[in-house]
């Protein structure tokens, strides 16, 4: 499981909390759990995690993408090797290969700057806004000016948060738009790489492992945040100096075992457990498949224009391993689907909800009308992502990076508070350092090779299924030969200097008429396809107006129909701070013909090892390991960190954690708030989750820290470090 | 695990019943069990089992090297898809691969005759007859006097027996020659081969899956027992008709599912449990890798050999199956045995018994001599067969066909009775056939060159390590060059008319003086050899007649020290009928991160699938397994054949049965006697079960009755064969 998708979704769903184990939970949503967690056996006091600023949720963060925690006074970071892997491959060479041969620094001054861009976060308050962002005068509105209403009250709230200085602030939408709340986060801006294990052993089983079981991945990392010396978030600099978290983790002080109460906090991506049916087809029946066609060609593209090429292949790794994950994650799903009940079981779900609003007069008047509304508007929404699929795979990286500065200068001539959200002063860091490194991860001929490949499919379509204001952009016509468009986009590449990182930079900045003005080809581009985007985007923001109006009364009507069931109601996972606990556990179903247990350990890293490909363990591990089981066999012991009834470390473990991508590198806690492991992954059976949680496949899968602190203190000998982490 | 290594041993040993599922049990030992019997949930009367010629035993025969049942009362018998391969080879041609695309008879018209040499045997009655075997008379001698007296009583005993037409006979030996019992079998010559699936059925999973879990082969066929119309054994005739058991198996009347009570009869082939401390060094630090090693070898010649060769491939199938079977066997018993405490315990355990002897003055005149004067014996027969094993692997198949035509050539000479064992009349007709079909698996480039690579090797020993009789039979010489050994053996080869089957035929009944005339090059070598093999085999029966007595007085003593215990003992397997019991299971030890469950089903079949190579299903089965699926959907059931429980028809499952290499093909009998599957293999890390019974770990392997029937019903549509099954 990597990075959580980004993606744009104004309809976050809503799941209910029928079992135990379900459950993404805000944290001020404990207390209504409490019951089951002490049952369960946390021997905190549950609203003890409803405090972000205290013991133990001050010391979890953000990411973006990913989830961490502090682990040492000194902002010591711990994460997942993969959510670490672009500030990794960022620092390596063919020289100096950090990914390959995996990376350590001895003293603070060794640290090296993670990837552009790289952040971590620290929630410091969230409070409910719902009032403030539908407010009454709101409520009335519909359409593009209900769109255009609730993001200038965001944005409102968003600037007068950010008062304070180093502060982030967003407004993110739960139960599908029917609730907002304010999420004040520290923005630590300096963010630096100390440690990561080999390649070999972050990444061990690489694609062919990743959602399996049996796992023997040592998915962990080492960052640490930076301020400057007034404590304050600020750029890199070399004095500044490390963070003082108000807290952090302490390690497990008792050994981790089969049905112990574990739990995760973190910031889960995106579910869509309560979805409505004809959202599910339009997902599983269209775009996860066209979505798996189009990353299969993709990373046959990739590999073909990377073959032989260290240097490049660098360049794409990070990117390969986002689509392969993907590709894997949604090819599982539709497995899943295949034989599963899913949509009839939703669509009875519907119509019981149906006829529930229309057994009450009152109840039909408020909400029948919404839920036959909602279903057209998100027929229409799909319709319209159809028709844009195959643009977004055929838009040159360097085109979109000119649309995007392009956007910012016309956004500039606005007041920032006027501005529209992600173009405002408060993102244009991070919009330019990721400018900035684009080389890091861009070539132009896989880039040309790719365009291509999806171009063609795209001409073709028929004319009237094109976008003519992106054919006229591009220069594409219709019935065009192979080599005419081949040579068509050669001329657009050969047109700009957009390549150039000095040549992007210098844009940012710059008055829309300075881009009118450019005879650079993708500027061009951009600027030719600028009046159309923005009318599509009115026309999307009148009809997502209509959707929040509809859906978030959908979802008030089902939320009231789930309580008259007696079930409470946690909203789906929107990439903000959550708990879900649950028990270290195998599962009765593996592979035909086995079970799973709930470790691995060193035994199978031995087994597995190929010495090459995406099972190469270091030869370093391997003598370690080989050393270990002659000890053990010899002193009848299994070490610090090994277990006796496992007869071995530990490596990784099954938990019935309901966590989705967002929650990687999310600390695992034990009963008493203590590290046990680090979640990176879920199981592929059990990711169908994501849309219908399955309680009886459904396992997360954690790293465990006995084999982070095995592997650091006899492969890596990371010495410095385990004393930071008070390890005696 | 395929067919008993037909290893000549005199030290049999044997081994105690301290654990239930432990145990090959002779049938007229059951009585002593009869309480474990009943409690684990037997519900036939135990003593139904010590009846061979009721029911159930007087259903169970022997193929020589593989067990199998008769299921009809028209003689059907079913065995191992791997016990029937050798038929199943000799019939297939390029044209008519029924190896590759499986074989139905639908009429008995179309039955084809078995591989030459093909037998069924009926055991027909057991006694005890040590004392006419080490008569009084016997017991003062020693030496080679000893074995040729113990030799000569044995043929008498044999000849009497085998007066009965039809009838085999053979004594054989107990606890290490402690005890001797005469066997009676009737011996059915007119073999014909019924049924076998596609190889993608029958050995799917190939060598990767052999000794495997999760495992889903098909390891079954049908055969059937012609006799003459008169209804005694005969040679193959058109005239002949199906043999009327007395007694044949009902299948299971009740769904077989974990936990249930299952005992396997059969017959075993060697096991050795309680071997001297000795005996196993010499074993696992010298035989067995030496085995591996040469193994590696033949496999990498064949392969080479045969390359791009089907017919050649075909020729030699059956062979590579062998070797590959035994290489990851003792491959297999190499890598247990290294993390093993195996002979420190055994070192341990011997101390015990001198201690014991010792400790008494009587016990200690009777044996403590015998316990010394065995391991001197044994460490000098090991030194005897390390020099013999380059010699072995350098012999040319036709002149080791050579040796034992005129071997029968100076035996016949002599009254039958007087004859050496295995060169008597009734031994004729079995080497005759396997001279005749020789040619079926055979091929003199591919032969050249497994003789050329150890010939090389054993030419690079020192003169006095070598055999002087064999070096000058073959005109080999200290110091030859690659080139010159070479031609020397080209030479030879091309001397010898025996690579022509009317050639080698011919030899059959000529004399001696025949033989000596001769100037074809391999009976001339054959001749050259001959004197100084008669003094060798004389030599080595010296030898073998004083183990036979220290050996022998060393398992008395070790049985008296076990009995006093308060531990009955089973004597170790001897490829004679045994009946071991235990339950259906699963086990907590899987592949690191699972367990192993007690069934695997269709679900697996369809997951391993490839498409080619060992993993090839065929495309008739994936699509009757897809229609089964849909179906089970569809309808929720999982048919006559299927297990709502597994979700669908189980393939093999996983007994804590006691078994070993000649079990292959055993009939797997429930509570009642009734069958529900063949045991066809072990798992690897059970093998080394065969030295040292390991009860958490060893699992057998059984293909269940279900796959067989659903797979002829739905795949290979074998309407005749289910009617004649009685499957209703």
């Amino acid at each position: 499981m990597k990075k959580s998708l980004l993606l744009a979704s104004i309809a976050a769903a809503f799941s209910t909390a029928a079992f135990a184990d379900e459950g993404m939970w805000m944290p001020q949503q404990l207390p209504q759990v409490a019951k089951q967690l002490k049952a369960d056996g946390l021997q905190l006091d549950p609203s003890t995690l409803t405090k972000l600023t205290e013991f133990p949720m001050g010391a979890i963060v953000s990411l973006g993408g990913c989830s961490a925690s502090f682990v040492s006074p000194q902002g010591l970071v711990i994460t997942n090797h993969h959510c670490a892997y672009g500030s990794i491959s960022h620092n390596s060479t063919p020289e100096h290969n950090y990914l390959a041969n995996g990376f350590l620094a001895k003293t603070t001054a060794d640290e090296l700057p993670a990837a552009p861009g790289s952040r971590v976060f620290v929630t410091t308050d969230v409070s409910n806004v719902s009032q403030k962002v539908i407010s009454k005068s709101v409520a009335k509105l519909t359409g593009k000016a209900r769109v255009d209403a609730i993001e200038k009250n965001q944005k409102d709230l968003v600037a007068a948060c950010e008062k304070d200085a180093g502060t982030r602030c967003t407004v993110s939408s739960y139960y599908g738009g029917l609730e907002f709340y304010l999420i004040k986060q520290l923005e630590i801006r300096d963010v630096r790489l100390v440690h990561a294990p080999a390649e070999g052993v972050g990444k061990f089983g690489g694609d062919t492992d990743n959602w399996m079981w049996p796992r023997h991945t040592g998915d962990y990392s080492f960052l640490r945040a930076y301020v400057g010396k007034d404590g304050k978030p600020a750029d890199f600099s070399k004095d500044n100096v490390p963070y003082v978290p108000k807290h952090y983790l302490r390690l497990a002080s008792q050994a981790l075992k089969e049905g112990d109460f574990v739990m995760v906090t973190g910031y889960p991506g995106r579910t869509n457990r309560h979805r409505l049916p004809s959202e599910i087809s339009a997902t599983f029946d269209w775009a996860y498949p066209a979505f798996v066609k189009a990353s299969g060609e993709q990373l046959a593209i990739i590999a073909k224009e990377t073959s032989g090429n260290e240097d490049l292949k660098l360049k794409y790794a990070s990117q390969v391993a986002g689509i392969n994950n993907y590709y894997k994650n949604r090819q599982g799903m539709l497995d899943s689907y295949a034989g599963s009940d899913i949509l009839p079981r939703k669509d009875k779900q519907l119509a019981e909800l149906k006829a529930w609003v229309n057994a009450d007069p009152k109840r039909k008047a408020e909400y029948a009308n919404d839920i036959v509304l909602v279903e057209q508007q998100m027929a229409e929404r799909d319709a319209q992502a159809k028709n844009d699929f195959l643009v977004n795979y055929s838009t040159p990286r360097l085109l979109g990076v000119a649309s995007r500065l392009l956007r910012f200068s016309h956004e500039f001539e606005k007041a920032d508070i006027d501005r529209k959200m992600g173009y405002q002063e408060h993102d244009l860091a991070r919009f330019k350092s990721g400018v900035e490194g684009l080389d890091r991860s861009y070539d132009e001929k896989v880039d040309k090779a790719l365009v291509l490949n999806f171009l063609k499919q795209y001409l073709a379509h028929p004319k009237d299924q094109r976008n003519a204001n992106f054919d006229a952009a591009l220069h594409l016509r219709d019935g065009m030969s192979e080599a005419d468009l081949s040579s068509t986009i050669d001329a657009l590449y050969a047109s700009s200097k957009l390549g150039s990182k000095e040549e992007r930079s210098a844009w940012i900045g710059k008055k829309p008429a300075d881009f009118n003005a450019s005879t650079d080809g993708f500027i061009k581009a951009a600027v030719a396809m600028y009046d159309e985007n923005i009318k599509r985007e009115e026309r999307d923001n009148e009809l997502a107006g209509k959707i929040q109006q509809s859906y978030a009364n959908y979802m008030k009507a089902k939320i009231a129909y789930m309580n008259s069931l007696g079930q409470a109601v946690y909203p789906d996972a929107n990439s903000t701070l959550r708990v879900t606990f649950g028990k270290v556990a195998g599962r009765e179903m593996g592979a035909d013909g086995t079970s799973w247990t709930a470790f691995t350990t060193l035994r199978g890293v031995s087994a597995k090892n190929t010495g090459s490909g995406e099972f190469n363990a270091p030869a370093a591990q391997i003598a370690a390991i080989n050393e270990f089981n002659q000890n053990a066999l010899k002193t009848g012991s299994y070490g610090k960190y090994g277990d006796a009834k496992l007869k071995s470390v530990p490596v990784n473990f099954l938990a019935t954690l309901d966590i989705t991508g967002g929650n990687s590198g999310s600390a695992a806690l034990n009963a008493k708030g203590e590290l046990v492991g680090l979640a990176f992954d879920g199981t592929l059976d059990s990711i169908i989750s994501d849309w219908d949680y399955n309680v009886k496949n459904s396992r997360s899968i954690q790293v465990d820290l006995r084999y982070i602190l095995w592997e650091m203190a006899n492969v890596d000998h990371a010495d410095n470090l385990l004393k930071e982490l008070n390890v005696k």
